[in-house]
């Protein structure tokens, strides 16, 4: 354990040290997270969480430490550990023991047996809630701590794969307690797949390259809510938008948005930049390559590092060097240049999605806490979505935040509305 | 019966000398409707309908007209009534009967007992099919021709309200053949609601007014698929567009599309022009009118005339006039002029929707038939809604007839999909 | 003479039974003119033309009659004859006459002896202002009443046609009085060329057509003002923009704006909607017709009727017949289909400009005649353009109507500006 | 003079083994610099540089490189000196001396001395051309080489304070050669001051604060190109744009645009993010600080850093910190909080205007040098624009490099053109 002798809290951080920039990228995600402001106010008011012992798994970051902080003032005793080695913020992991008083077993770049002996720290404090990005804490209960469980109210889950492995799991009736799968709520996902991927895209693409979108061909493979979200954008700066789409209903949809359709093969010859977006594997491919005109710029925001196809590129390639940071040049037999963002990985802004976006996402998780300790008694032990009521909430929490004032159905209307007479 | 000693068919109609002009607008109607055009090729070689009776009660357009030629020329033979007596146009009447042999029976501004002897035309062909707007034909088999109800192979149906009341024969077990509720084709939908009364909405509105859109506060109550599609148009003819609503999240989607979003009430202070598009009633009542400028614009976009509630603004007003054809002036007792557009009903192109919107629709239908003979041996006696393959051909089709070409899935992609690895 | 017995003022007009409907179409525009309504007040209180004989040679239209009544009410002595025989509104002329106390000498159709019978009446009104569009009557103030020129303070010209020849006068001294010629305004441009003519054009073709825009091909000839307002409407109503230009400046600009850029010759295999605003002739010619898609329509919002090569376009055709009002279909050798609207003149929305386009126009004419007369001692015998400051005032009091606000420079910040410091 | 042993060139900079580097960032630049390429490939032919001695003085940086490769490989023998030593890339200058072979003498942070002993080097080059961005070389030698002035043959000048210098000198008679003020070419401006700040404004403001722009109120004051510029890209990242003004003409184009126009004084109580962009002072001012919502954003896209009155703020203020990089976080005495970027200084992407604006630019500097050398008999000694054919010359490449093409009048066109017939 590092210098963490005057920590205030139990924990393995890196430093003590790092608190005081750790408290002011906290205070400024706070400043961005407008929703969680509202419930940390409500939270400290009604204590929904009075006396509970809850475990976090989750990304050390300074969104994470306004959930945590909003959950601790709701009267949460909170021990976070980190979903996930290679984001832990250091400085924000510090600030959280030393400023907010939570204790927090994380470290940046941690190795497997460190992070383990995290996860066995946050299963030691005998959660009554675990909060999971991944299921650690969950799978680390079902398996290892099997006597806790009748303890256990309930828990979330940010992680779609995870989330997967939760419902195999309810199924077979070995899921001991109810989770709420908090990824899927209609506000998350607006403001994650639409606007938040849609401008970290564009930011992403802009930093990494430094040129103007303005008159270039910009490509989106996919038109589900990412690459409309990136194709919006896109069109916002000025670009010329082509489309790629398998799905006819949404190329149509595409058209009719103003955007040009047409097959991958054909914009290869137009593009000056093609952004995957489709979930699916080798959206380019080696064919592509062939066709894509010296100077290309390639990357993805979907999934993983499939989409474009990179060991096909790399086989086209008879030169590659890194010529900036996150961009490789591959250098075509025949003389064309292609260039590569992020080896193919997911494009982004620098720091991820905006503290906004995580608002929404976050909001959803703190109220689903909420939800689960009032409704545990009727909960079975499956995976359930956010109540659509909670959704509602934290869109209507989002609008009072920008002091934007909507109408309420008056009741002559909501009987209007009940009798089925209404249309369009 | 009028002058029609020369029909080729049966029929009864206004007066065929109306042909020419009908023809014209058939063909014109055609050029806007690619899809069908498609259709109607393929039909042509495959026959689907070959020799099948077919009764339509349908609205009697250039559109409709073009339906029916394409069913006829996939080998079916049919007869039309009207579905709604005053929209009838005696001159596509009179082609239909005189050009494209195809017996009518309908005439603009027809009575009720015409109405019902055109209705007994149709069901006097014993029809095998029926084709309804508003459920007249299949109400009429299963009432009074019961004897025929075991040759009809199954139905189609266009009205949402018609839909409903063919659901609660169905769960009665009343309902004798299986009925394909068209109206809800996404295809339909899209081109529809969204983009059809996008536009028909705001030409409605100038040509009533001329008045200039640039600069305006366009205020749109509801965003729905109407209202999103009416803000962007009102958006793209360079408005300042404000919503209202009461949902929450379609509130918050709104603010993130770039729009302004209050109360009506809030709203009243700013408009220029107000369209309601909820499918509720009194979205404009009583202590709006208080707030209004003078000079507001007033219309609907959305369901019948209720969302204007007129007996208000009437009992408001102090003097009332027609100022121009479609535009009465409402004198408020302070001084202040309102103007109401349509008589708050449904305002619109002089023409309605576009050819090529109806050709969606249309499309719908004729493949829908296609499906009901092919299958109608499986099918029970219920509504079902479009199958999901027929909206994805319409769409493809529509594509096709735009020379528009997308990728299709490779083998390698399928697999990768079903195995459950995509993400975003 | 005929029915104007009852006539309160002398006149020559149509009939003054027409006068209830010429009243309702005045008092409709004043509504959209709200800068003539903030001059008006102002004019009520100062008599800037208090006792002035001023003749109007004008288009007779509702928004005219706004002008008129404006003038008049600053003090003015008006007769009002018609600039253009076939624009003449007799229901405004009525109302005119019998409502505002306006003699008018209009008649619509009025055929030549006639029009210059109310010309001489307009110039025996012995005008010590002449407000012109076309310059009839400083012409024949010119060459006819030489007498009265020492009379005359000024005049105003709207035509640029006229003001070329006015110029021309003025060079070889033979113009005897100041004429500010007002159609060169740049409020007046703002509001014409691009939003107008944007809004217009784009109504006149969907009221001409009834098609769908969105989705569509929309290639323009142009990117002059008018050309780049109908860009930014047609995108706006979900269109694909082709532009297509001989100047390459204007062509990088439509690109960087995010439209396609391509020779006519290309963009005729692609378009399916073409509007030319060049200014020039033969745009859409020979050897364009041979390379459009069947079905394309053929519009110009640009100048006289040259843009499109109509005798070329009659001459390549086999067929040719009216298919809609305003649409002929000319059917070529190959079986491909043309349409042109309203026979290649421009197209526009029924009722031509907007009134609150025309009220800044009239706007300018309005305070020009106020400036001339301020300033008629130090104004020479020369056309003047419309000084800036009115042009401005204009701006101002167009914003005042729409209650906004904007900020004005301290005395510390002109100084700032002054001093040269300023930059970007 | 540092390790610059193996240098081939004579120079002083910083050290030769950045030389890697630098040669990357100038080909990745030389990617972006497309009408440069076309420049370059034709100046080889045609050697219109051939022999001259070229002295520059310019900012040291991989865009600057690509123009000297340019004038180099057209012929000329070239000395670089930095016009400003905190901006020179020492990797940039390490590349063009190995690996160009063209001397430079820069040092990034190089002292006043160092800095005049650079200048002299370039003097000593006994230049035929100079290149300036600050009149550094025109200033020497007007004043200290007097007797080089008889052999210069002209020069180019990109910085608008230096050509109110150079202006004021030819006005008295004391310039001794023609100088092209490159800085007014419109595809300079187009590029620049539009699309360039709208780009970067927007990105720098992201980078600095990682931000959602959807769903803000962005304020921006001042409607000039860089304000229409950043409103356009702002609108078209979501965000709901407010403007203000003070020229009236300006404010209604933002009405008719689609934005809210409003004083300051109301705009503070709504905005989000505040941009400057008037070229004046303390736009943002006293009571602005007053009236802000608590976590607003100002920053500055127009002149210095004047716009925001920072001292005022300072005063304001009772705390102050940076709360990130490139943010200072300003506690009011009630509580809210302000966040100024960049000092107050212009903000921008982290590597200022794309390579491809300054392609524009640079390309309008190679071909007035051109043009210098072609004219220089029959030019004065005074400061030109851009000849109008090189600004057109430049789209036209730009339109080239892009492979687009565009129509040409036909000889008929041009004398109808030329017969003065044309309109709108």
């Amino acid at each position: 354990m590092q210098n963490n002798a005057t920590a205030t809290s139990p924990c393995d951080i890196r430093d003590l040290a790092f608190a005081d920039q750790g408290k002011r990228h906290i205070e400024w995600a706070f400043q961005s997270m407008p929703v969680l402001q509202i419930i940390r106010k409500q939270f400290i008011k009604t204590q929904p969480l009075a006396g509970i012992r809850l475990s976090a798994g989750l990304q050390v970051t300074a969104e994470t430490a306004n959930l945590l902080v909003t959950l601790r003032d709701g009267g949460a005793k909170i021990v976070l550990c980190a979903s996930n080695p290679v984001s832990t913020r250091d400085d924000v992991a510090a600030s959280l023991v030393r400023d907010y008083n939570i204790p927090v077993y994380a470290i940046n770049g941690e190795d497997h047996a460190v992070h383990e002996s995290h996860l066995t720290a946050a299963l030691d404090h005998h959660p009554q809630v675990t909060m999971d990005d991944g299921a650690d804490l969950a799978t680390g209960l079902h398996t290892k701590r099997q006597e806790s469980l009748p303890d256990v109210l309930g828990g979330t889950e940010a992680a779609d794969a995870a989330v997967g492995r939760l419902n195999a799991m309810a199924k077979q009736g070995t899921l001991k307690y109810p989770v709420i799968a908090v990824n899927d709520a209609r506000t998350k996902h607006l403001f994650d797949n639409r606007y938040g991927t849609g401008q970290s895209t564009l930011d992403g693409i802009i930093c990494a390259t430094n040129i103007l979108l303005a008159g270039l061909n910009v490509v989106i493979a996919g038109y589900g809510w990412c690459g409309r979200g990136i194709a919006v954008r896109a069109k916002g700066m000025g670009a010329n938008v082509i489309v790629t789409e398998v799905d006819p209903s949404k190329a149509i949809e595409a058209v009719m948005d103003g955007f040009r359709v047409m097959t991958m093969a054909d914009a290869c010859a137009l593009g000056d930049v093609f952004v995957t977006a489709t979930g699916n594997q080798r959206i380019l491919a080696r064919d592509h390559f062939d066709r894509l005109k010296s100077g290309a710029i390639l990357c993805n925001a979907g999934h993983q590092n499939v989409e474009i196809d990179l060991a096909a590129l790399a086989k086209s390639a008879s030169s590659h060097r890194e010529i900036r940071p996150f961009v490789e040049e591959f250098g075509m037999r025949d003389g064309r240049k292609l260039y590569l963002l992020s080896e193919g990985r997911v494009i982004a802004s620098a720091e991820g999605h905006p503290a906004s976006v995580m608002d929404m996402s976050f909001a959803n998780q703190a109220l689903s806490v909420e939800h689960l300790l009032k409704n545990h008694a009727s909960l079975e032990a499956k995976v359930y979505p956010v109540p659509d009521a909670i959704d509602k909430q934290v869109a209507r929490m989002k609008l009072e935040s920008m002091s934007i004032k909507i109408d309420r159905l008056t009741p002559e209307q909501e009987i209007y509305l009940a009798s089925g007479c209404e249309g369009s």
